[in-house]
């Protein structure tokens, strides 16, 4: 069982957060929503509501297994602010896994850890994510090591099917 | 007096467009309404309308003298389509001024025309800008040769007052 960080504001895609919630709670993880201000209230593109567990500023990287960053507008909010792009970036170079889906890369361009990294993401994205140095795959989901990313809602399936295994590999490796 | 395409979809920010629409069109300037289907009416974050004249896969650099983008989530919008992205690639080699406004810059990138060009727009993007080859200046207005570009609503007033000299100099440069 693991521990997730949800890293989300306003504006995020709905059922790019609501399906891997459920998914990854029903497999027994825990799900901490983090985000810019503790206790309150963000909102998806569709009226989602979603309670703020912790700041990003409050957070360390040592309290989670995991990392799942929803796709939407949210990503973009969310590079806006220096706390939220520092949490990525030492989450990526811990290696513990990382699930992004859709404008998710776009925080992890700016936490400047995608240099060299294979991952796939939402189409506008494309050249961002190319010129930050990664290489853009264009397939429902790709694992790079730590990072698991997939490109819109009907890669939900396979997006939490990987995630659930990246999550089960990391328990094998280092029984808690 | 110019004919000045405005490139635009859902989820512009108002502000962003109807201040420079309406001074532009004070000062004698003819708008067209560029998008991705002729006819359809799209809307800002707030609720502005806007009638789409033409779709980007029909009109020609040739016809316009100017171009204007504004900012929101309108630009990510657009260049997940390939006309619009093709459109502003052609005008930004033309020479003819493109004035561009907050999350404005990332269909630029995506048209690959910002290598060396120094440009301001909203801080999210500031990474994107970077990695695209670009100077980020981080000031109310930057002019670089046919490029005008402003970071966010606060800047308004210093981006139409550049994008109306801009205006003026092509004028002067070609008496119609």
């Amino acid at each position: 069982m693991s521990r997730i960080a949800v890293l989300i504001t306003d504006m995020f895609e709905d059922i790019e957060y609501t399906k891997p919630a459920e998914a990854f709670r029903e497999a027994g993880h825990d799900l901490v929503h983090v985000g810019l201000t503790a206790g309150e209230t963000v909102r998806g593109k569709e009226g989602t509501a979603v309670t703020i567990d912790r700041a990003a500023s409050e957070v360390s990287v040592d309290e989670f297994d995991a990392l799942f960053i929803p796709g939407g507008y949210s990503p973009d909010k969310l590079r806006a602010h220096d706390a939220p792009v520092e949490f990525v970036r030492r989450f990526a170079e811990s290696d513990k896994p990382v699930f992004i889906i859709c404008h998710a890369p776009q925080i992890l361009i700016t936490a400047q850890v995608l240099k060299g990294r294979k991952i796939t993401g939402w189409k506008s994205i494309v050249q961002d994510v190319r010129n930050a140095g990664a290489e853009y795959i264009n397939q429902e989901v790709v694992i790079d090591g730590n990072l698991v990313s997939s490109r819109k809602p009907e890669d939900i399936p396979a997006f939490i099917a990987a995630s659930l295994e990246k999550l089960r590999e990391v328990a094998v490796a280092v029984p808690g």
